[in-house]
């Protein structure tokens, strides 16, 4: 299967990684908004200029389009979707009926297929809602982040003025995580769900209480939390803050029986070294699908919930009978 | 959608139950090799003799088998595929292909849909080992069982001549798992995995060390395993260990990245207070996403890895899309 990389960022530069584990995969190109001059792949994947990539229709079964969700993707896939099989990880969570619409009307005018929302949050963290939620429809759902970096709220610290760097971590909180497993079914304010770590470098002579206000105090992001700021230089920074890690759960509890008297506890917990790494692991395995979906005459806009996981894997039927069921 | 329940044991009747919490499903009839007479149904369904099942094609849209998988299911699932789309959770592993080959032959011949193996392993645990496998090619994975009751082995226990009743207990080993969630990757024999706790009610004079060497030493079922045997008296098996208590753990520890520097651990952990009520919410939701594939035409054999996950769920795609995503 032909792949194309449509963004070279972190996200980009793992899809090129994660396409090496799968002896199917073959990727054909990176295209980028930058000079390709100015662009080395990590694997010598060529790099070619966003504009050019029309010139590879036919060349090209999936292409993962690897953008920013807040300007890019809305604009980004629906265009692209006109041209190839697209996939994006678009995770504006309120924005996704509309985008689906957007996409869904160019991939069926012109005969692609298109996933959107492809990655653990949304991605698996949506499936395992899914089926948590078929299989116990009486209960209650929860789903933890963390520990791990949080590039929009690093961002956020970022644009204060006087912050060098910075680096937020989102952090499940552990009595709350531990009495949804007991199956306590709490009702929990965000504040006692999550609290926010900051590691902030400070420019020199900033005023480090006021940066440490404006952040606590900074609505949406902060306010709601309990947020602990740390200031450390950019070396320390640099030295302990370098990784992207992620994770979380997903937790359910529901009952059966003729009175309730049966709870059930059902739990999907990734652990992530790598965010960016783990994101393009399951776009490729959803470009997989996407592209047999293709093959099928299955058009449109699709998402995780209408892939029959079979397709996502390298092996055969009779193969995943054998040794996975 | 209209449902036939085909045995009425510990599943049959969680499927009933289970069917009550989903409003889109109606159980049209129990259907029992016992004489109907003898048999009241929890919430009032009807019984009728197994041999009348036929009887009843064009007013069901799904039957769910509820047989063992020894004897019962390879007989009756195909048979009853000639008459109606059929579920089953038949769960001998060695033998998922051959049963596969003789639904799916009277499937097609006769238009109908079937699915096997559904329930939480096989079903949601293969699930997770499909999923995990194909996000992380590059890994290692590991099934848990327990604690809970294997019915299995508690009946192997009870053939043991001056054993009156035991209660056998699968656990799996709290140092292996916590090895594995932290990613470690190691090799585990089966002792390593799991021990097998046996409470056993003893017949008034049976020799005691006898029995206990028994179980001890049972090839496959106890041989391999460190085993503890504790002798109780009727009264104390059936206050204490009255219930089906099950669950388990899927993990996958895989690495990613240019020189596999990252490691990844996902993991889907169930702890189910009773085993047949929810292996039956399992069915049920099944039932749902195999009627709506027959309407789509979709004919023959299945597999939970066949199966989109939105048509396991009552949802429209508008909500799920909206709500779950």
């Amino acid at each position: 299967m032909k792949i194309g990389i449509y963004g070279y960022g972190n996200l980009g530069r793992g899809v090129e990684l994660a396409a090496r584990q799968n002896p199917d995969m073959e990727v054909v190109g990176v295209f980028t908004r930058r000079d390709p001059a100015g662009v080395k792949t990590l694997t010598g994947v060529p790099v070619y200029a966003a504009a050019r990539a029309e010139d590879f229709v036919g060349e090209i079964d999936v292409m993962i389009i690897c953008g920013g969700s807040a300007t890019d993707l809305p604009e980004m896939t629906p265009k692209l979707a006109r041209l190839f099989n697209v996939i994006d990880s678009f995770d504006t969570h309120a924005r996704i009926p509309e985008h689906f619409e957007n996409v869904d009307r160019e991939a069926l005018r012109t005969g692609h297929t298109a996933l959107i929302s492809a990655g653990w949050d949304p991605g698996l963290f949506s499936l395992a809602r899914l089926y948590m939620n078929a299989v116990l429809p009486e209960g209650k759902d929860y789903t933890f982040w963390g520990r791990g970096v949080s590039q929009g709220h690093s961002d956020a610290i970022r644009r204060i003025p006087g912050v060098k760097d910075a680096r937020q971590y989102t952090v499940p909180v552990r009595e709350a995580v531990e009495r949804v497993q007991a199956g306590e079914n709490p009702e929990l304010t965000t504040r006692q769900k999550h609290t926010r770590e900051c590691f902030v470098v400070a420019e020199e002579g900033a005023d480090r209480a006021l940066i440490e206000k404006r952040i606590r105090e900074m609505p949406n992001y902060f306010a709601d939390y309990d947020t602990t700021v740390t200031f450390i230089s950019q070396e320390e920074l640099n030295r302990d803050h370098r990784g992207l890690p992620h994770g979380g759960k997903v937790i359910r509890c529901g009952a059966t029986g003729g009175d309730r008297e049966h709870a059930h506890v059902m739990e999907l917990s990734l652990k992530l070294d790598s965010n960016p790494e783990f994101t393009a692991s399951v776009l490729i395995a959803c470009a997989r699908a996407i592209g047999r979906m293709h093959v099928r005459n299955i058009f449109g806009c699709k998402t995780v919930f209408d892939i029959a996981p079979a397709d996502l894997c390298i092996l055969s039927g009779e193969e995943i009978r054998a040794h996975l069921l």
